[in-house]
């Protein structure tokens, strides 16, 4: 993509609004824009990052067994009804009539339209497991919407329901998912430390969260000290070690020594649940047993915040300068930086090392526009790509270009083909 | 994936509200579920056809210069205010307020919202032409929703919004979109006429619908019967050729001879529109010229209805027996009866087949469901895969399996070799 022709205008000053830094820098970085109080358009630049977290939610939820629908984002209140939350739900549930005065609502998370989709599907006990999953845009109307898309009113979310047919299966799909969703954060660069919790309006008598430990994070979490040294793929080990949010929290029964427990905030970016039969009773989602019984079915609830962890990762992955990608969710791969335009050399050099980069599937963003330097470094820092390829009169004249990482600072002037060979790899 | 634990249940009997094949068909196979009047969920197997509908309409954007952006669902009142259109919209329009009593609307379209970010961003006329899209939900509270998908309240559409510096340029971007939608539905196996019609609540001077024939189409069209015969690759002979909605046409001057004017119904499936400085002029859209004099920006505004493709597909494409998905947007593109579940034989061979074929990258359902073969023989011609292969025990035993063209109705008995040689390809 050329710079000259993309929709991306960074912003050299900080917007008011903006409290916390992930905030900060998804405006300045042009990847969202605010439409209304906690509701955001996502620019080109943003959706390439909420579309690859999208990616590796999907493809670890299908890797666990997890099967892929999508329901409408908006739903009939006698649905809520039937399970008894309509009226419990409170204001953050956005609530409206059509035009025949039906009651409808825009869907704030989906128990209730799952359980009347598989009790009209599923009979018997010989199709569980189920598990099924959605990756679809929620509404919950927050009375004080802040921290950008890290706390919007409407969010993508990726939420996922288990139907098993006793306790022991709901327990394996409830730690099915534990695993998964450690998987799926460390493949995006990100160390989660799953907390119990209070499991608030989805109910049920098990619950942890999904936290990414950062200054800004809302909740106060404790934890095991030896949870920070953990290999993040030692699931077992991880699973064993106490950690806990503040309201599930109390020191005299929690077995960790004082040295050893640890005080810190998180952002939460995923959450999971096993609550029974809470709603399979209440909306009669049965199966047919092996001796002809009517079983009610066992449910677990999963959800991971696919639009906040665009926040979460910038929050837990930035500096002075900007925001430091880590390379999965990475917008594009390399910034391509032509430091003098209309140079013949350096055209011919940028642009053919821009076809070999797009020829061999490495994605690149070439600041191709009429800048200063300074200005063209500054915007590559602020976006954050992995990778920054400079071409400039002096090193090509020398036979060099510079390769920055820009995680760790370090550049190096080396030949066109070496810097080719490095990013393709 | 295998039949026994998809989240599948192809219905025998046809559900009573479904008036047109395609809404029937949709319902039988389990492609989705009504969860409210016009409002569906999508279940496995509908969800793989929408996102491959998705996917090529997706590709043909980018590939003709268009950016990828995202917008929320709800937006603001006061963005339509700002335009107009807020008053003239109607009942069509499902409005609501959020806890502080702001007005808000769940988005029919955007033209709003885009000029609202576009006049945030763009600044120079140098930065033109841009072309924007997005895939996402919109709702409109049709006041009588029917034919499934094709015509439901909360449906998935392509939108995209060109900005050009003058009428030319507007004109290109236009014509452009033309083409690409042309290309776009031939890809999905598609014949698209693109009609003259009535912008309607868009508004503007130029405007084109694209109509698939079908015989529950909505709309009267009328059109030369060269069309018939025309190459859809041929674009600028097919765009010389009349082709006209029924309110736009006129026996009397479309200079068609009356023995080459076919009359036809059609389906809607995407609609294009240049209107000009109608956005641009009330909501003060405009760029710095190169005499520093304020241009205000020429817009087109261009739609493909991408959940209703589904439901148009169908119509065009199914027998008395069921869907005859085209290859592209086919949710599997194999499927694989074992007709004896249980059967040493039978079950090895079927599994070394199913390996292989998921090995190759090729889209595999195995039905090992343990059913009658007539039962199997009625799901694989309804869910209408391009390509079954059936693995019974008297075939093995003679060393061959039975390769059938869901299109065609041919059948081969052929070695297992030469049968994963054709799928594989």
């Amino acid at each position: 993509m050329h710079l000259s022709r993309y929709f991306l205008t960074p912003l050299k000053e900080t917007p008011a609004e903006a409290q916390v830094i992930s905030h900060q820098l998804s405006l300045r970085a042009g990847l969202v824009r605010q439409t209304s109080a906690g509701i955001y358009a996502w620019l080109p630049l943003g959706l390439r990052v909420l579309k690859k977290v999208e990616r590796i939610v999907r493809e670890e939820q299908d890797r666990a067994g997890c099967q892929e629908v999508l329901m409408p984002t908006v739903q009939p209140a006698e649905l809520w009804r039937e399970s008894g939350r309509y009226d419990d739900y409170g204001k953050e549930m956005l609530r409206f009539s059509d035009r025949h005065a039906h009651e409808m609502l825009y869907g704030p998370t989906n128990e209730e339209m799952i359980t009347d989709i598989f009790r009209q599907y599923v009979r018997s006990y010989r199709d569980l497991p189920k598990n099924l999953y959605q990756i679809q845009w929620k509404f919950r109307d927050e009375v004080r919407p802040r921290f950008g898309v890290m706390r919007g009113r409407e969010f993508l979310m990726k939420d996922n329901y288990s139907f098993d047919i006793d306790f022991d299966g709901a327990k394996r799909s409830y730690d099915n998912m534990h695993m998964t969703y450690l998987r799926t954060f460390a493949r995006m660069g990100l160390k989660a430390i799953a907390v119990r919790a209070d499991p608030g309006a989805i109910g049920g008598s098990l619950s942890q969260e999904f936290q990414i430990l950062a200054e800004t994070g809302e909740s106060k979490i404790f934890y095991d000290a030896e949870l920070d040294s953990m290999d993040i793929n030692d699931i077992e080990g991880t699973r064993g070690l106490y950690a806990s949010a503040e309201e599930k929290h109390d020191p005299a029964t929690c077995g960790v020594p004082p040295d050893r427990l640890r005080e810190a905030r998180g952002i939460e970016v995923g959450h999971i649940f096993y609550f029974g039969t809470k709603y399979s009773e209440a909306m009669n989602a049965t199966v047919t047993g092996p001796k002809g019984e009517a079983i009610t079915v066992e449910m677990g609830s999963y959800g991971i915040g696919v639009s906040r962890l665009v926040g979460a990762i910038i929050e837990a992955s930035h500096d002075e300068k900007g925001i430091v990608w880590p390379e999965p969710v990475a917008p594009f791969h390399v910034g391509l930086v032509n430091l003098r335009v209309g140079d013949g050399a350096c055209d011919t050099a940028a642009n053919e090392i821009y076809e070999k980069l797009q020829a061999a599937g490495v994605e690149v963003l070439y600041d191709d526009r009429e800048e200063r330097a300074g200005v063209k470094f500054a915007t590559m820092e602020l976006i954050g790509l992995p990778w920054q390829l400079v071409i400039g009169p002096r090193g090509l004249a020398a036979g060099v270009v510079e390769l920055k990482n820009r995680a760790s600072g370090e550049s190096e002037e080396i030949s066109v083909e070496s810097a080719l060979a490095r990013l393709v790899g």
